[in-house]
């Protein structure tokens, strides 16, 4: 066992058979790819990397996994088990890309803007690599590691590809990604610290004591429906205030053109293979921007030269963008990213067929909207922002006069 | 005036007078050096900038500025001029080369190891090209804020070249550069909190309110003398266990291996003139590594490949290792690097003619020592650190014999 | 100035001319009367009194003012009207009785119950208490203290008793007694400290930088509308989570029994005398405990013999309750208190004709609900505890039997 | 298992075997005693109770064992003994008497002063007290918890009087009673809490992590020598600034006094039967104040009256003291107690033949004093107060001018 520092969760403790994972180079990467981008640009503290997040959340499995066994008593969840579980939560960001989701929403940039398809996948980018990582460089780790287990990579995948097929994978599917689960807990936790925001913060001592795994579904008592209340809101004010925040999104958003651009050219290629993943990194995008034109780089590294525009679009502004995308896109291309164009979304709570939270009532299990009429309340949010620079003010003035005649 | 959250101080308050110095590219660029350097190695929170770290120094000059005013009935001490000291102080280290001390110390062993003498100063070398930047980059900025002064530049130069000329420069050396001054504060306040470790925290609202500028001197009062001997136990602290924690050192003088090897071959040139300077970063010098042999490199990338001997050297091991000095610079130049050494010294505190805490008691000013027997008590931290890749197991025998004879 | 230690604020700065209002018995009494009566029963840390809260919400009020003073470019709202409001805020609970609103109940219970009308007011009792003790017991200290007012002491009662007749006595109001003001940001984050839950927390910092007065409003930027909503959720938990807990309800409840029988025995009698005021504190209501019947000393002091039945009644349960208070009532009075019956109902929110929280949005001032649909959702707390005597398990089958009855 | 919040450890897990000792009135009886008596004076967030110390002691306990379990592997310490010792460090304090050591101190007032010696005995009070207790008070419970102890009550007044018998016993013994214990865990982590002030931190975490059970002694990792040095020094802090802060110093002292005239005339008994002892709390004594003159309560209740005089005296001052002890015990007494006069000391830490901190270094077990310096150069703490009333400032110049000659 081999203790960690950490300053959200105190000590992380990692157990022996997860050493070899966190010693391997594909893993140590992580520490050079940040975890929120150019958040750091309006929170000067959030330079915090993937490879701390991952860690705490390797953490935050292996609690949630001791409470829940004894709330449940599940036999079947043996320590080795717990660590196969852990070991796939502190992989589940393996495979993300330079700056994660900007990179993300570079390809979709470089495809729209600029016809470059460069990966496409019906799945999450970063899972679809990261499932071949582990394959093809972490395999012989984890047999070593997981010896009673028959095939601890086909496990691995399995659970991140979100195709769990036993209820062992089933539960560690609901431990890594849920509506309420280790990744979500360590995220907010980590970013508002970082942040130096308390909206992020919620009683983690309390939830993890409440959950229960019962008829393959992860269940939350109802005593603590307000933990679970502040918890989604505290995602709901993370995502407002910061990950969507029209600062930090407009420099995302030249993040985005700067990538898509290099791209395009020919100057960065997504890596199919261990050797060249490696190197893939946030320095190795730096490095390559000053290829790309002076007006974006010193937007990206200096917050140089960019102006912005933002609105909360109602429904019919919604429309009237979305029947305009063509000539948005085309004033991107026009003017070689010197506009600049995000939109934001995100639902705070979805119930859907199989997806809730499920809270455990005295007269039952019941899904969560039924009984908070808080978390009923919420609605998806929704924010655009233009950017352009002082050198362009012409677009700055069409698009100003296009979103507030559009805006609420 | 500018709100910008900060997890350390919660908000800081920037007065406008500040904001085209921040703006300024030069500023911006200490986003991009890490204020630890490797420390991540170990305490994976430390991704932590000087660019923060900065702006943290500069709001707590600013208060430690307005309780100094009221205790000491300032008159001189306007708000202007008390601007200036925050603009001086946030400057301190604008001149910091890539992973600040980590490049410096690289220049030392460029020049004794191998012969290179890039740059020698008989100051600090961060110090003398921050006065530069700021005497050829942020002139302009610095005197249409500043117009009641008459040379602003030269105020900020002379107070961080340590030659104040007057009553306000000497007040303002005092703020930034003391055994207890604005710099260290922040630092130790910040550094632990993304270590997350405590011992480098100490009560900061107790200390600001009680300081004294008094006979052109920085004066305590001696009912918080518990919070001045925390202070300096924390930073001792710190140095024991974070800036000086032997697998810390040990990539640290990897990196300053990989770096003085990147100097002589002419890879690296320190720049003196401010576009170039402006690029010279931490992601700078990241992607020349791929110019160095791969056992660094992945070393100081993945923490792979080296192993580590350590030792608290007592005074006879000193004198032993110092004659045999030629041998083991021999022994690093002939490895190329697979065999790295450093030592690590501080004074946790000294009083020397001039400088000491002044302590204000019933009796008078009284020098530190005198009245903390817990502070006289404090000695020297000395440690040194081997370092040599596993191919070289030769090395590392040898180095285990000399360094387990020396040690006590 | 005096600095008193804080733990929830950190250093509180008493200025010069509240000093004799705070060293005035009438003002430490406060230390002997307890923030939460018996909410220690389930959270031990909660032994905090109303003389920290009421240094907390003077400090705080001045925090407020001297925002919205800059934001709103108040001239009128000088040190010394500053300093009055503060007094004002420091004395707003100076009336409370002992266990405060446990004792207010108990004068309710001594009516309905046993017929014993000792006092009644249309306002609450600490309010009126608590100015004719300002009037009769530290008018000399006031008027000393502001002497360009020509009637402090008319100011402060005017402002407590909710009947402003200027601008002055209007902003006073707004910041002592509103939806979101000092007193209740001062409790949620005092309570939920010593409580030890997180869910009382919110942003104090962002919120008081961003406070108006305008057109005689206290009005909110609407950028900080999340901190708006974190503040009333976090007020909504406390009540359900801590001050209406079921546990900590039935001990109050039981203690107010036991006052109840003491008030209708005349062994206690609410003072009107600052003289008999300042010995009525919790103490001295302890100390009359051993006249009640030992059940309910022991349930009080040891939490021994009871048990509880807890419910969340709906609509149609609450008439039902309505129509069977004689029969309730009657039980509690033939038990002799063996049988307690509570119910505890507050409203998270609700805007009416002058009152809400006004946010300025860039389109005007808005009232909160019309924004915030989280906020619309919220909905009164209702919650009914009954308590009952182990030796009296038959009361404990009649209701046991007509709550699950009536229950949702 | 039984969660209870508490704002200091987070989650208290209480294992059911403890549970009906803390249902015991016995132990409920500690929520009236105050942990750190009229140290509220100067910090009015310190009104916590003995009642939260006892369970944050167990708990601590019950932490230090788990991980001295495992760190030297100890077979014997299974799960019935370490709840029995987490009882036994729960019932540590089970006999203090109302405030605490203040009425310890009383109870020598009462006897130097006034010839009255009501309970003399040569072990601290609480403890005899407390050890009679639990053998009246708790031997039914104990023995239906702990079955396959043969005698639980045994174990435990063994281990509060210092004479453990056996290993278990003297494990008990370090763990509850020792230079670093739980017990001063919890009051300096806790008592630093409420009263807001940094300095009693110390880094919990990281020292029970590093706790080894090596030779019947309690030894401690060399690593974390800086732990155990700010553990040492946070304790001296909070001597120095709160519990010997000269103000408190001087209301405990005037507390001192007014219970030892009510000893002196009978209105206070120390109770020897478990029936009396329930009802002698802090409650109780201040029922009593209205008996002891009015200035007294006065000062105690309301700090009005007094005034202070301190100094921290030499060598000489003490024998000068010493020498005129009976010329001050007759002022005391003759005033009637309107003088007080109070000497504090403690020695932060002190090797004796078989006590001291016990280091594991890599060459051996060390007594701390041999590697530390900082510890080392600890000296003896030592205060006097003299308080004495405004109607006699004959007295307090008289006074005055002795301890003015007298002090350094």
């Amino acid at each position: 066992m081999k203790l960690i520092r950490d300053p959200v969760h105190g000590y992380i403790e990692v157990p022996d058979r997860l050493l070899p994972v966190i010693s391997n180079p594909l893993f140590q990467r992580l520490r050079y790819v940040k975890q929120t981008a150019l958040a750091y640009m309006v929170y000067p503290g959030m330079n915090h990397s993937r490879f701390e997040h991952s860690l705490g959340v390797m953490h935050l499995s292996l609690e949630f996994l001791k409470y829940i066994k004894e709330n449940s008593s599940l036999e079947f969840l043996d320590q080795e088990l717990m660590e196969l579980i852990a070991t796939t939560a502190m992989l589940h960001d393996v495979g993300h890309l330079p700056f994660s989701h900007t990179f993300e929403n570079a390809l979709q940039v470089a495809k729209r803007i600029y016809g470059v398809d460069v990966f496409e996948r019906d799945k999450k980018t970063h899972v679809i690599l990261g499932t071949q990582l582990v394959e093809s460089g972490l395999g012989s780790e984890l047999e070593k590691s997981f010896r009673t287990f028959e095939d601890p990579v086909k496990f691995i995948t399995r659970v991140l590809l979100e195709t769990p097929s036993n209820k062992e994978e089933k539960l560690a599917h609901l431990i890594i990604s849920n509506f309420i689960d280790a990744d979500r807990s360590d995220y907010l936790l980590r970013d508002s610290y970082y942040a130096g925001v308390e909206y992020g913060q919620f009683d983690i001592e309390r939830l993890k004591r409440f959950l229960f795994f019962e008829n393959d579904m992860l269940v939350v008592l109802s005593k603590i429906l307000p933990i679970v209340e502040q918890f989604l809101l505290a995602r709901m004010y993370m995502f407002q205030n910061v990950y969507f925040h029209s600062v930090v999104g407009m420099y995302n958003a030249i993040l985005s053109q700067a990538i898509a651009q290099l791209l395009r050219d020919g100057y960065l290629v997504v890596p199919t293979e261990v050797k060249d993943f490696l190197v893939f990194d946030d320095n190795f995008v730096v490095s390559k921007l000053q290829l790309v034109r002076h007006e974006l780089r010193n937007a990206i590294m200096y917050r140089q030269g960019f102006k912005r525009i933002k609105i909360e679009p109602g429904p019919s502004c919604i429309d009237k963008l979305e029947s305009m995308k063509k000539e948005i896109y085309e004033d991107v291309r026009s003017s070689d990213g010197l506009l600049v164009y995000h939109e934001f979304n995100d639902v705070p709570y979805r119930e859907e067929k199989d997806e809730a939270v499920y809270i455990l009532t005295p007269h039952g299990v019941e899904r969560l909207k039924r009984i908070s009429p808080v978390i009923g309340s919420l609605s998806e949010i929704r924010k655009v922002v233009v950017g352009y620079h002082v050198s362009r003010e012409d677009l700055g003035r069409k698009y100003e006069k296009i979103l507030t005649e559009c805006g609420d």
